[in-house]
Parts: structure tokens; sequence; C-alpha cells
């Protein structure tokens, strides 16, 4: 028997597969500081846990396929603090944002049908659309410009008649790219177009520095059947582990079409949904508090990079990543050689090659992607150690 | 922009899309017995909870995409009871049963890729099929025969070049019925002889009734590259809305390309994880005080249809459900009437019409699906209510 050519052709996850020489760095007594993962530090608000802790009935029931009430609820409130109005029926509770685009590309796409997506870009966009048939199309983005859209024509190229959708992610991951409202309304403008969907992953809405403005494609009023917006808790309120996310759309019918896919997996987990309903609930302080402490990171990151020599990267603007072209052959194998054979006080740091968030083959070789996820303290040590590695290793261009 | 064609091809849960109707007459102050539903009444044992709740992380990160080492360790145990060996590597945890399923229709179906399954049964398996783009052939079993296989030709006669597996769910639901280790058997020689995949539901492998011989796929040394065990705490353990479920596989192959698409959306929830843990270490006590309570159960609704006249079902053997065939032009009619035309004592039942568990058009049309998940009292009054309403429903065969 036969494994289905979908599945052998999906990209292995480019970051999960160097785990195994990280371990490996481990056991050797090595200490490795994780700049490779989005997994936040932040300590998860006790609300998540204590309203987990107070669930008191006697049988853990299927709940609704659609999301618990007060959930969806919950979501239409923190909607309004950005201008954006849902109703009850436009909001479906998903298993992570994972699920909400897996379910979100299925509902727009056929087996050979296409979606434009920026490169690089997440990588589990590519084994998704794999998974389900989709074509990727990608639109590539380059670190010197940060990472901003080409032009609209440059755009409209990469059209054809089975494009039926333009997924990104805003504020961007890998890229810490926030599209500028002009961006936002040529992207707008050419889903009126094309008639095209807009999948819009925005996880890492509040995650915005230096004070700019941030649109919404929610905000973009005139195309709001084509959007579906993709939310999730985990970035936001750093409960990555309880794998709550969302789609929301005014599109109805779009709606109760994914409807059906959520009845299919009956429910998502209760707990975690009344846990999330707390989360959805803090006050602006909250958002206000870890903004501030992301930006202090960023900050740090971003100037320790301007001072490495060769190192090539424009000042991110969102979420808690950086792309950076580093002065190197291959960065994987920069990475490889930082956990195996390179250590400061045997201490090493962990990167993510950005290769694997390119769809074109051959970009990102020389560059890596860093997740600005820890402490300032601990920060700072992992960027002399890279600033250390990139003086020593010897396969530099 | 349109929708997708597979997005609108699926089907909308036959369950699901009668529910308004139920919440209607809940609301004109009728109590509603549900029948319709596979969701116990067991109590989820505190284990679960209590696990859940002593949790102290004050970060709640990302878990492994494979899931907890305890939780695979745990299953490891719970096969042996049924005399199955499993290594960590050839199990992967899930986000329920259905999640496994999804998952393994990709891994082993390309689209427009075929898969025998056998009818009536549990509609999702469409619902993920047509997401997938595998197109369903019903092997067709009938309540007179009490939905055992027909013979090895008939079954022959429908594989084709694109058929790549068989998907059954054994305990079956909706039929209650249990294969013989005969039938077992010619499923593996078929999987053997035409080069294909048995992806084996077997959620319900503890109810199992009568003292009757259970094979399971896990069973059948011979093809155990060839089989996926799909299973899943929800009815296991009543903890239908935790959504545990998991895959395993001797195929190693075949378990590490569907950890791609673990990895693509992460992990499972951490908290339930936990709580799973301490399920699958309950003691066989509890399994034995289960089985005894539904073979109660199974005995009250059994025993009563067999005295409804016109009504035709043979005696189910497993899992907690029965079909039967009533003597009324369209169940879902007579489904309907009951809960908005009739009622004793402002009381009646919901049933669940069986025609969506048929992928043969004009199948099951005189037939419900009756989930014997409530407690004995109750049974018994649900069965007098069906009995009266057999007697006054107008549009009769």
């Amino acid at each position: 028997m036969n494994l289905s050519k979908r599945i052998k052709a999906m990209q292995q996850s480019p970051i999960r597969k160097l785990v195994p020489i990280a371990e490996n760095a481990k056991k050797q007594g090595k200490k490795v500081y994780h700049l490779n993962i989005g997994q936040p530090d932040i300590v998860t608000p006790a609300e998540f846990f204590d309203a987990v802790k107070s669930f008191d009935e006697k049988v853990l029931k299927y709940s609704f396929s659609q999301g618990i009430p007060e959930l969806i609820e919950a979501l239409i409130q923190y909607y309004k603090r950005y201008d954006i109005e849902y109703e009850s029926d436009e909001i479906l509770i998903t298993n992570g944002g994972s699920e909400a685009l897996l379910f979100s590309l299925i509902a727009v796409a056929d087996h050979g049908d296409e979606v434009l997506i920026p490169e690089p870009f997440y990588t589990n966009y590519n084994g998704f659309s794999s998974a389900v048939g989709v074509n990727v199309v990608p639109i590539t983005t380059k670190a010197t410009e940060g990472f901003h859209l080409p032009n609209k024509e440059a755009i409209e190229d990469l059209i054809s008649p089975r494009t039926r959708a333009i997924l990104l992610s805003n504020p961007g991951n890998p890229t810490g790219v926030v599209y500028s409202p002009e961006e936002i309304q040529m992207l707008a403008d050419i889903a009126n177009e094309y008639n095209l969907f807009i999948i819009a992953d925005e996880v890492y809405r509040e995650f915005v520095y230096d004070n700019l403005t941030y649109t919404s494609f929610g905000n973009v009023k005139e195309i709001q059947d084509r959007v579906i917006i993709v939310d999730s808790i985990s970035k936001r309120f750093s409960a990555c582990g309880a794998r709550i996310g969302s789609i929301a759309s005014k599109n109805k019918e779009l709606i109760k079409q994914i409807l059906k896919l959520c009845q299919g997996r009956l429910c998502v987990p209760t707990l975690e949904q009344i846990g999330a309903v707390e989360l959805y609930s803090v006050s602006d302080d909250y958002f206000k508090s870890v903004l501030e402490e992301y930006q202090k990171r960023r900050n740090i990151v971003y100037n320790s990079l301007k001072e490495m020599p060769g190192v090539i990267c424009e000042k991110p603007t969102g979420a808690f990543y950086v792309i950076a072209k580093l002065p190197v052959v291959d960065a994987e194998h920069f990475t490889i050689w930082l956990l195996e054979e390179f250590n400061v006080d045997n201490e090493t740091i962990m990167l993510a090659p950005a290769e694997g968030f390119y769809a074109t083959p051959g970009l990102g070789k020389d560059e890596v992607r860093i997740a600005y996820i820890l402490n300032e303290n601990v920060l700072r040590k992992a960027m002399s150690i890279l600033k250390d590695a990139l003086e020593k290793y010897p396969n530099k261009k």
C-alpha cells in the first residue's frame, strides 16, 4: 500500500527538523537559548487557569460545534475595540488558528486552485495547502525592503483563472512586517477586481510597535464579504497550549458552510473555551504591558543585529520576529554549527533558518528568523553569542 | 467570490440539522429525551478533572506535536490489555478521533481516490472524505442481517484501481454491529490481496455485549503495516468534550508522514492530555461497571423495540446504538412529527433518522438510530413514548 502523494509532498517543518540536533547539544550539557520558536515566556493570565479549575460539571460533554456562546460573545466585544462589528453567526471557534486556516482553505479553494501568499511566510500555510490540494503562489518580498509588498502590477501578474484567495499574516510571521494602510487597500482592490477572498491571519494584531497605525482587514468595509479573519489566543495571551482559535467573516454563507466542517469534528475542547472567555475579557493594561515588553525586546534584538558586520535587516514593526540576512553561505549549516560546534561558556543559541519560509527555491538561504520571546537579559546574552559566532564561523560569504 | 465545490457538496450533519426543531419544542415547554446523539450521561472519571486542576505551570506552552510522552506511554499500556503491542513512535495523539480520521484519509488517499466504507456509517466519514477529495464507495449492509458484511466477492466487486483503503467502525456506529473474527479476517485478506490500508475506528472497543469475542484489527498480525487504529477517549471514558483521540500503526513510515500534519497544527491541548493519562490508567473495574450499565440499557431498548408491531431490528452487540426499521414512510418526517406534533404528558423523544448514514440514495428512509445513552428509567419512559407514537403516527407504511 502506498501513502498518498500529497502527504509525501508535504514539507517537513524546517524548524522542527532541527530539534533532535538541539536535543543532542543539550544532552552534552550545553545550554541552548531558543530564538527559533514563537513560544513566548510571558505568563498566561491567571484568569484562564482559574476559570478552567472552577469547572464543576460531572460529565465533560460535547460542546457546540460553532463554539460556546460566551466565547463568541467575548470575541464580538473584543473586535469592537478595533472598530470591527461581528454578529454571533459570523464567528466560529476553532482548534487553534491552525484549524481556522485549514478550514478557510477548504472553503475557498478546490483541488488545483491557487492561493497567493507573500513570502517568506509561516511554513504551515504550505503544509495545510498541500494537504488539501491547494497550490501556493508566492508574492516574493525582500529583507532589503523590510518585507513590504511589491506594487499592484507585480501582484496582478501572479493571478490566474484558478486564483481564489490571498492569504497573509499581518503583523507578519516570520517577517515582523506591518502592512501600511495603503498596502491593505491595494490588496483589497485586487481582491475586488479579481473576485478573490482574503484570508487575514491577524493573530499578532496587538504586537505593533512604534505607535504605528495598524489596519485590520476587518476595517476595510467595502470588501467585508470577501474577508476571513483568522485569530488565536496563543500569542495574544501567551496560551499556545490551549489551542483556541477562531474564524470571523461578514460573509454569513461562508460561515454557514464552514460550520459543516466544524460539525464534522464535533467541537473544540470545552475547558479551554471557558478559559478563553476570561482571556478576552482582560483589561487594556494587559495588552499595554505586554506590548511594552516586546517593544523593548525588539529594540535589543534589532540594535544588536545592526552592530554585526554584514548583517542586513530592516527594523521590524510587528509580531515578535525578525528575519536577518547573515554574512553566511548557508544559514541552516550555520544553525547546525551553532548547536554542534560552537559555544560561549558552554552556551549557544538556536535559530530558525529562513529558507523553509520561502516557496521560491533558493531564496532565504542566508537568512534566519529570530523570535524575541525571551526576557531582556537572556536576549542580550543570546545576541552576544550570535555576534561572537558570526565572527568565528568559517563558511562566511 | 465563490465558495469551493467541495465545501458546498459536503453533507450537513443529518442529526444536527434537526436541532433547531428540538430547541423549538423545548421552548414551547416540552421535555425532549435525546436518543439521537452519542453523548453519554456516564460521569467522567474524577481522575481526569483532578489531573487538569493540578496543573500548576505559569505558561500554557505548546506541547509536543505527536502528543505528550506520558499519554503515549499510557496508550501503549492500554493496548497491551488487548494483546496489541505498540512502540512510542507508532502512536500520535490527535484532536479527537475526528482529526485522527481526517489525517488518516489525507495520508492514504489522494484527490479522486476511493475508500470503501460499510454503510450505514458514521456520517462524518462522508464529510471528512468530501473535504479532502476522497470518494466514498459504500459496502451496503442490512438491518435484516444485523448489519453484518456481505461476502468477499461482493466487496471485491467494489474495488477499483483507485481504491486505497477500507474504513470502518467496529463496534459499529450507527449499527451496533460487532464484526466476527471471520469478517475481520476476510477484510484483512482483501486488504492484503488488493494492497489496501485498513482504517479501523475502534473507539467503542470496550462496548461489546453478551461476552462476544471482539477482534481488533490490531490483533491481525500479518497485516499490521496496513492497519491504522483510530481511538478516542470520548466514549470510552465519557469525555466527549476533551477532544483527545489517537492514531496507532505499526507502519512507522505512515506515522512519520502523518506527524507532518500534526506538526502543521502544532499540538493538541496540553491540559486534556494530562487528564487523559489518568483516564487510560483507570482500573478494569471501571470498564466492567460501564459495560454492565450499557448492556442493561441495550436490553431495555432492544426488548422494547421487539414488542413494537412492524419494527425490525436484530439485537445489536456493540457500541451504544441500534438502528431500527420503523413501520413509517419517512423516518425524518416521523422525527419532526415527534418533536412538533406529538407528546405524552408534554414529553417526547428525539431520534436520528438513518437515511443520512447511508451513501446509497434511498436507503434507510424508514430507519432511525437510537443511542441508549440515558439511564434505565428514562430509557423505559422514552421507549414507551416511541411505542405510543408509532401507534398514533398517521403516515404509516
